[in-house]
């Protein structure tokens, strides 16, 4: 759904193929990885000649709907169409540390609710995938091995099980543009995280919404402590 | 900033080509609706050949941060970047009802919370903009003009007024996404936003933080309630 579209049906024909293409991995249940059928097949499906299926395939690669892979063919891509820069702060101009601040804030709000909304909505399959998903992660990091993808694959699976779509889609968004400083901050905060993912994952398991939400809350604010004292220190720094 | 970018200095020239692009419009403060160079000087500047800027053009193009006007040459969009369709949507399967409840949602628990902010952090000038922005969206509204995308700007206002770059960027887009429905409702509830904006606005000006999240959360509650009963009375319908 390009949620921009207006209903008009005069649309050029480059954005009807892109339409088109979109129809064609949708209603053959294509999923990230999978290969789409050949130039040739695609531009007579849609009744189109290459140079335009060419640009529209183009457009879906820009947009991370698709991936191109010389030789080989055309795939869905696993971004699954979550675009480069989905929140447009190509033109902010902040430092790392205030956008993570920014960014944390922001999670603040949202993710003590959606572990609410787990606890209460998730079914028993999600419980078990969200406690196998905490371990992951608590593996990672008792091996010190990097554990920042399967961090965020956790919360990802909180959203999902909350049932709000557009959390699910948010959350990753939200955890890809902080990804730089949780790096940097691997060792200060892993200890905690472990505890905290673990209360978080019992209580939605419990289907204890509000113990959910207040370990997710505290999860995060420790976190943002963490940033926060980063940014005073080196304003601080910066004074002497 | 691409906030998905790694800091690898071996980027292929395609993509240093899209960077350089994004340093003279960064640069030269050029803002939406200004005339990028032509393409010959572009070339020139970038060290690259006309094909390849092309190409690098296009990209920005497709991530609505230029628009090509044939004839008239390459201009900033008024897009500001933000992507066509930020939340990776295209491949969620609900009803217009279920996406507009699940933004609700969210919001549900972001602008409240903004509310609160702009009121603590609001300066004396954007108090102003705040409530001139109030007043234009009732006067829409009393003439039974279109208000919607005014609307959107009262909130975007707050939340940039809240200091929170993040949140600044994400109202719109939790906001675009619901414009169909704003559209089919808006005689049901333009009352009562005329009364909550309101609210909202003076209690912004009187920095009163709690008065400006309870104010923004009712606003959204009868929002949220209205899309609801539209669900509920489908269910019912398609029951009997």
């Amino acid at each position: 759904m390009n949620i921009y579209a207006d209903d008009k049906n005069n649309k050029p024909l480059a954005e009807k193929t892109v339409e088109g293409l979109i129809g064609i991995i949708k209603g053959n249940g294509l999923k990230p990885g999978d290969r789409l059928p050949n130039e040739f097949d695609l531009a007579k499906m849609l009744n189109v000649g290459r140079s335009t299926l060419r640009e529209a395939v183009k457009s879906l690669v820009s947009r991370n709907i698709l991936v191109t892979q010389r030789g080989a063919g055309t795939f869905v891509s696993s971004l699954n169409g979550i675009p480069t820069d989905p929140l447009g702060l190509t033109f902010i101009e902040r430092s790392d540390d205030e956008i993570a601040l920014a960014f944390n804030e922001v999670r603040q709000v949202l993710e003590p609710e959606i572990a609410g909304l787990a606890a209460l909505n998730a079914t028993n399959k999600q419980k078990e995938e969200i406690m196998r998903q905490c371990e992951l992660v608590e593996g990672l990091i008792k091996r010190r091995a990097p554990y920042y993808s399967e961090d965020m694959e956790f919360h990802r699976l909180l959203a999902q099980a909350s049932g709000n779509v557009v959390m699910m889609q948010l959350v990753p968004i939200l955890h890809h543009a902080i990804g730089k400083n949780i790096d940097r901050t691997n060792n200060e905060l892993a200890g905690e995280t472990v505890i905290w993912h673990k209360n978080i994952a019992v209580a939605v398991q419990r289907s204890d919404a509000v113990g959910a939400r207040n370990a997710m809350f505290i999860h995060i604010e420790l976190n943002r402590r963490m940033i926060y004292e980063k940014i005073v220190a080196g304003k601080n720094a910066a004074a002497r």
